[in-house]
């Protein structure tokens, strides 16, 4: 696909680095591949946004909703001590906001995750009990599955 | 005044870090003294708050309307490569969301910019020089001046 397609297209870097777990209304849950910590992304179902704001101010809305909604989730899920919230780019230009639960004795701590400490990749064991932890408290909105990207 | 008060305080860390420019009608702006990037910091005026998720309803939206004011202003002001925007808190638990101007020759680039150099302190002219280029840029909401804190 072009990088001119007005169809979105998840990047591939994105696709390399996580698996997605499924769809909010606008966006598209990952989960980054680094069994360090509960590491999520959304990532808006729009191409050619590299900037919150170059949303449509309805978009813009809704990805301020869904990322309630899954920060509500990992504070109900993982009850960290804080949550990291972020919308980066610098190496992946495509629009994603990072959801990061945070704890006082994880791997980072208290810098931020990126760049500090080499990815550890989950067990298959491990990444069922993150996501059976987290199943719950997603809201009836969020559709599980790897529809068509 | 005390950790247990319901009247908004600016955290001692973020005053020592940065300097109040003025107020939005519900986030102080901030400018981190570190003159290698225009770094720039919404903190919301409601107290004991450290998560965006535990913003009222309308709060929530004020912030966003109120980020993607400074994201344009910045844009327009600085013309960056990318903004880095991100509430990470995990130093400084009282909310508040970093608008960064990252370009490709920045003295972190392509990392984030937390903990990567130590900051460098404006002169006098640099820090006017930085404000001049974003004052048109900014909303008629936005109130210069330190306020009453």
């Amino acid at each position: 696909m072009s990088n001119t397609s007005h169809i979105f297209s998840l990047n591939a870097q994105l696709r390399n680095d996580a698996n997605v777990l499924g769809s909010f209304p606008l966006c598209k849950l990952l989960i980054i591949k680094d069994a360090q910590y509960p590491w999520f992304v959304l990532v808006p179902g729009r191409a050619n946004v590299t900037e919150i704001v170059q949303l449509s101010p309805s978009d813009r809305t809704q990805l301020l909703e869904e990322s309630c909604q899954l920060q509500e989730s990992l504070l109900a899920a993982y009850q960290p001590d804080k949550l990291n919230v972020a919308a980066l780019g610098n190496m992946v230009s495509q629009l994603h906001l990072h959801h990061i639960a945070r704890f006082r004795d994880d791997a980072a701590w208290p810098a931020p995750v990126w760049g500090k400490h080499p990815a550890v990749p989950y067990t298959d064991a491990q990444l069922a009990d993150r996501l059976e932890a987290l199943r719950p408290h997603l809201p009836e909105t969020f559709v599980w599955g790897k529809q068509d990207e």
